[in-house]
């Protein structure tokens, strides 16, 4: 990560760079992480959460580190960045998955975080936290990436059967780089309004318009 | 708790009642206590997982426990009951919430833990487990229910200002005790098919076709 980071700084050699590392799921280490981010900039504009892991064989981990994760560094980011508390708002930016949108049979507790991640996400975006805050908070559903988390893959499903659908699904799929979904995010940030949710998939992404199962009867806002 | 099981045991002296206290989120003792279960009563057939917290103030102890918990324990009941291992199928019913379908400003967290749920439960609903198990996966999203989950509600909540809010949606939400939930999912139990998503709200239910947000593009199942 270090020689990740003199690159960049190489590159940009005008920007503040500066590199954690943390784990999500803890956390008291990740509030200490953000108030030193901000004793050294002054001011957080823009949080992309995107920590996250696939083991269907360790339930805990990946809730803890995927929804856990997420809904820690989402609370510690709005303390700072809320104009409530002299902040100047900005975009929280989530990092779910298309299955967080559709179950998916080969991965039930991965899909159960990244559906988690689309309801709080979305809940943060309304009006109340918008007139609170103003962050704008948004949910990345992202397509199969070729990232690390795929490696080993059949070995973290739940049953050995599952190994060759997944690889056949896998092969058939419309893949892309980590690096074709920053440029999108990237692109995302710049025109993103609160509440959207998008999908980012085979390099390109689009929102979508979710539907409402239910209104609570009379009391509906 | 020994009060209400002497009361089923008069009530019922022919069926075998035995309670078990236990951690849901400690995976470890679940599976200790599915054991025993097991050898008391020779088979599982329903295992209907109800256990839930609410306070947002607790984001670990809300996602392990009510995430963590209906998960530990589905996928514990399932060594039991699916017919690869000799079980005898059955039906396992999660007990997600309204707020599991749709965003809600006031419970970010819990509302992430039930969308968790949704995504869970209808992952295990594949054909893939249905073959392999014989269970029915089906999940209950509840609406407003008169439980103590509702006390001290507004200390429980991430900003104050919400409660004022929160006592008006609640009075005018449709509400109902745990005993008319408890009758719903009886007959839910009877003519659920694999799947299904019910809404029990108002002494009712009823199931609700959930759209696809999403296809893997080629692979599709």
């Amino acid at each position: 990560m270090t020689d990740a980071l003199n690159k960049f700084r190489n590159k940009y050699p005008r920007q503040g760079l500066i590199f954690y590392k943390m784990d999500v799921a803890n956390k008291n280490g990740l509030e200490a992480a953000y108030s030193e981010i901000f004793k050294n900039f002054g001011s957080i504009d823009i949080v992309v959460n995107i920590a996250g892991m696939f083991n269907e064989l360790d339930v805990m981990r990946t809730i803890t580190v995927n929804l856990g994760g997420v809904i820690n560094s989402t609370l510690a980011a709005m303390k700072y960045m809320g104009v409530e508390n002299d902040g100047k708002g900005g975009i929280i930016a989530n990092m779910s998955s298309v299955v967080g949108l559709d179950p998916n049979f080969m991965m039930p507790t991965y899909c159960a975080t990244k559906h988690g991640i689309v309801g709080f996400t979305r809940s943060l975006s309304d009006e109340f936290y918008w007139k609170k805050t103003g962050i704008k908070f948004v949910t990345l559903c992202v397509g199969v990436t070729i990232t690390p988390m795929l490696t080993n893959f059949p070995e973290k499903l739940l049953y050995s059967e599952m190994e060759e659908g997944s690889y056949r699904l896998l092969e058939l799929a419309d893949k892309q780089s980590a690096s074709d979904v920053s440029k999108c995010i990237m692109s995302i940030l710049e025109k993103c309004e609160n509440g959207e949710v998008f999908i980012v998939e085979n390099k390109k992404f689009f929102p979508i318009k979710m539907d409402s199962y239910w209104k609570m009867n009379k009391g509906g806002k």
